[in-house]
């Protein structure tokens, strides 16, 4: 999450419906996996290049196309022509800086996410742009880089567990959308642990590092939160029933990851109210840490400054001084600076300093 | 409240639908007490196991199912055929990482809500997750351990005290709803007595302990908001009347139960402000007192420096210093420092530092 | 204002409409006045106890019952039986812990209301609640404490002053809701006031103190504002002409009320912002201050630690020293010493530290 | 703007529609302008009382009269009774402490708004109420004093120019309150130039005379705010076309205001977010600058603490200490603590402390 | 963006609709660009003046006149005529101080909207006022300043690229309000990279120069947030299809205007929220700093305070000291400086502090 906006200076000043690639490159070759299913039949093909011939559409069924890599603009025109995609679509799916977004261009739907995912590779969280069309036999995804998040899914339509391969085209989009809400919990587990742990740390020693960790987890949840508002939005507006391409049975399941997004939006505004509370803890030990610094330095300077005045005034060189000529003389000034020593530790004591 | 977000990842993958148990298993075995009540008649049975003969609809009059423990997924599924719920119903109340949500299934409705209770094992608060499924003639209860905060609930259809023998399963739902916002009455009411503590004690002296408290409460605070908020959402769904399941008579009833919840929301909100308020005069506190260290050891440094520095030139040991052969100078000297101390006494407290 | 929350336990467990008193009773006896009245004539009366003969209905006009002391729920149940209450509205009558609201029972309107007045006991101000019914020909008002807000409402009736006595329960209704918003006037005056001075004080000398008043101030904001926001939707509901029991000619008055309930929100968002601002400026204070302090630490050592140090060095008992045995070693040590510390000063004044 | 909330107290206990003036009185006597015109018509009158037989209404065009102080509660009645207004309507134009809003009697609309000015004789700004009833052929204005701001529509209208005579009633309203809200661009565009001030200000030398200007700039805002915010929804009522009193090509012009309304409080707000950034940069300023002196005194004391404590160990009057003795002792010394201070120095610069 | 709010007083007074310039006279000489085009042919002339007969309106296509200076007020009020303007829409243009807005005059919509470029002469962003008017067949335009953001727009008319030519003149006005959006990224890109830069530069190391960017930075913020809010609600405006001005076919571009603009929004928040955690930052290292600084002093002065006492005492001059006669008192008292001195430095180090 380095960097909250692209270059799309690129695009400026091109026609609108131009498809150019925005965002970093991730993935050098686009790859096309395609799976036709229905309740009785499964067929899986990988292309890595798409050409007028290929069978992108079954003739029945439902037709899953996945592409991986979304920089190669040839390869997402053919798409567009094989599926009848506007050309404004095109261009979205291509510029991966977007805000997730829904689209009803009545003979399908356009949707746009971001997935958030922990990646050993990243070293922490890994966000990428989704595209999603739902037609009435076909669903659509764009991502930009492996590994994928709908591996699971696939994996169930393969081995026809629950009832993927018996429903449509919307229960497919539908468990496609449940297992992106799904990616987010798994980041906030881990971020859950991380806030977790820098709080014990916060209390027991406020250290500039974890500053910089909490102000790092502080960023983090800016990100997701910019990322999950609009996807909440995105799920309601689908499960209000657009087009007549969502079956009205399908609701009570969109209904279902809409909550379960509320609830990742619950909990990052939960994690921001405490690392909030974090930062105020940190500052005010750090303001203790020094009262109490300052106090040893105050106690120190108020028992030795006066006890070194003392010896000063006993080190002047007058020649009258008729203290320095009494046999008693330096025992009684040792005994006046132990006694002052100890009223003054009394006195810090009383004061509860000490 | 330790973690607010719970152990998902066991679930990645898993078709919608599959019961799996997320969160801390609280109860080693699970119970299942079913009352069968009309205006005239009372039974009760209490089982550990289900299976196809357990008599849990009532032939006639409302049968309440309570079951202790949920994460016996076979139990839960019987149930779930007993009384024709939908797969999601099941899996969510196995999930008790949830926001309390209200979803309607025609023939019945399922309510998720959060349950606070003051706890003497926990030492705080104890949170667990409550689900509730209400039919025409039918009340279905999960919770996740005991004690019930629906004991005197129960005791009262016992007792035949009040109307709820002879009102229906509607009747019984907001009784047991009305129950859990009260339980938050209860958490509110000792979080109050900690804060009106806690708010002496940070004015009188403002210590580390007293900001970890604070904190606490703080956290305290988050946690409860978080609960409450949807809670609200999903009793004011109730009022309005959903599926003719809840008889218009009820609806007086479950509008005071919202007004209870919106005065729990209003005295967190409070309680909110309060701890932000009490934050912001512990920094000043916390401020003003190293004000309070620093002018000590200005006005000690102040007064000693000067006259040690005196001290110190007539320590020299040049030959020809005239004053040292004064027979007044060592006297004079200590009468110039001692006026000197007092005069930088009198300018501190002329500026009102003393 | 010391708990905002009240002992609920005590009715934990109890069914719903058992009327139980919660809250601090605030007078020992219970007094009952019973004013009828219509354009032309007027009566009043005052009990003690209510029994089945108290002629608490007139057969004509207006009757309007007003009860001190809500502790007694012999005499409410009483109450309620000749005005056939609801058992939620005699039970929400009794608990003095509520939030502002309106409830439209059909045949009359049950309304509460926080009343915040000005009080010399309670050196500051009291919060009470009020309970007010609305029926086609009576008004029952319910109030903890003597003194009462409505005795200028009773005067102008007894004087028929106004057009109290010419109209109906309605107008009587309106004036006195329109006489628990002018007490919040009074009290925002006062607190108004008290701002005022306050904020002279933390400009001339931020203390301790003042930051305590700054907090109590910013606590009772906290509260009237819990108590306001809800008393206004109260007034618009009834605004929006609820049942038929508020003639439209009523609604012009009402809005009158409204907007004075709107003024008194604003005004105490405005105090809440200038308190956030008065905090801002006191810690700004502080620590400038602090600077100020440290500046004459910073100041006073710069000044005598080298010109110590310098003394020290002719302090050492070197046999070889030849500045000591200089005849001008003394003047020139002493000229130089003088000169650092002009030189010092002069820095500091550069510096603007001076 | 010193006190928000003025003294009603006087009018507690009285009934509605008591005209009471509430405020400071800001002019000794009232004055009456009276203007009857029409397209081809202009007449304009000056009383200073009012009488049965004043000609107050025309017989036909637009009469627009226009009082300045509004203590007069005679005065007031007889024009309520003249232009047939409600009670209410004379005790609210008396009452100086109220909130912008509209109020649609139907046969007239009553606003109330208030007017901020710049004024040199209260070296800052001046508010005070502005009261206006539409009817089909009048306009009442209400203020509290001269200057008054609508000097320049009535010399617009008596040198005929824009359209002001042809037009109606609405009209000529519509010009008044687009005076109103300009006279706010005014006042914004003074306190933005004192802000843009202050802001050079605190980045050059953080003073404490800064910090109370700053404090000054933010009450003026909270003050303003609550002035437009209000009157920005009257505009919105007005346009919203009531009583069919405003003709719909006025619209239009409404819409204009309300856009110009919509801009002030747009700067508001910017204006408030810029003072609460410039706080920001005046309090991590303060805590730089301590940073700074605090500098200062460690590296002093760093320096000379070490090197006064040489010096003191070789004034020490031990008999054995074979250094004294040393030909050479004294310049080693004085070499050893040169190297010192040099050395520390060089740490302080590594440390970029210096 | 300097001063937010400009002298609008030269305009106070005046009759609403008179045409007044407000604002930076930002050209000297303003053109008039006039475009002719359908899709068969491009006629494009420049003039410098515009009289009766100069040729605006093309019989048949789209014309598009594009005005660059807005100060001139009698080739407004000639253009006004030519196209049939209102005369506020002429006050409007020549006002350069206005918020985003959408005007609907029936035949035509007038919009204005903010203009932000990156600028290599201001160094820094340049702002600047927009307006556009919408007919059947024409366009207008009024900048203040070459260079136009129109220039791509013009050159793809020129080359006929896209379907600008195909299309009427509401895709024109699409395409230019896509520039203006576009134009945003721009500025947030630059704005980001300096986010970005800063943010490293706070934690290595916290200077007064990086708040001074940082406060720089949230003042842009502010600025940019204050011209993007009401722009999308301008094209949101324009979206729900105002007039029939605009046909429906347009809608899914406004659309994806509209959701750019919200992405634009999204990111300034989002950078607020950063600008916002990074001063909580530099707040917190500031003072992390000054504990350590105090910590220094502390440590130094803990260790030579009792050092530079204990050789004060065995300077002083007293006849009988003991110790003074010892062969060995010079290196015991040696010794129990160094033993002392570095207990001190390992009770430091014990607590951490070193």
């Amino acid at each position: 999450m380095k960097q909250p906006i692209k270059r799309r200076s690129r695009k400026a000043g091109l026609p609108p419906g131009t498809p150019v690639h925005i965002g970093e490159r991730r993935s050098e070759i686009s790859h096309v996996s395609v799976i036709h299913f229905d309740a009785t039949q499964f067929r899986e093909h990988t292309f890595e290049r798409v050409d007028a011939v290929t069978p992108l559409r079954a003739p029945q069924g439902v037709s899953w196309v996945h592409v991986t890599g979304v920089h190669d603009s040839a390869l997402l025109e053919r798409l567009g022509k094989a599926f009848d995609l506007h050309p404004l679509v095109i261009e979205d799916i291509q510029n991966t800086d977007q805000r997730a977004k829904l689209e009803d261009y009545g003979s399908y739907v356009y949707v746009v996410v971001k997935l958030w995912q922990n990646s050993r590779a990243a070293n922490g969280t890994r966000v990428e742009q989704l595209s999603l069309v739902l037609g009435r036999d076909f669903v659509l995804t764009f991502e930009e880089a492996e590994p994928c998040v709908f591996d699971s899914v696939r994996q169930r339509l393969r081995d026809d567990r629950g009832r993927l391969r018996a429903e449509g085209a919307d229960y497919l989009a539908y468990s496609l959308l449940d297992a992106v809400v799904d990616s987010y919990f798994g980041v906030l587990e881990q971020l859950g642990e991380q806030i977790e742990m820098l709080e014990g740390q916060l209390v027991t020693r406020p250290s500039r590092a974890a500053l910089q960790s909490l102000h790092g987890l502080k960023r983090e949840m800016i990100g997701l939160r910019r990322s999950v508002w609009p996807l909440r939005d995105v799920i309601g507006g689908l499960e209000r029933g657009t087009s007549g391409l969502v079956r009205s049975e399908m609701w009570i399941y969109l209904r279902d990851v809409y909550d379960h997004a509320a609830h990742v939006i619950d909990t990052i505004e939960t994690y921001r109210d405490m690392l909030s509370a974090m930062l105020d803890v940190y500052i005010s030990s750090v303001s203790n840490r020094l009262n109490e610094v300052m106090k040893v330095l105050t106690i120190i300077a108020t028992i030795f400054m006066p006890l070194t005045f003392i010896a000063g005034v006993y080190g002047m060189n007058f020649k009258y001084m008729p203290e320095l000529e009494w046999r008693l003389g330096y025992p009684l000034v040792l005994g006046i600076m132990i006694g002052l020593g100890l009223a003054m530790l009394w006195y810090f004591r009383k004061k509860k300093w000490l």
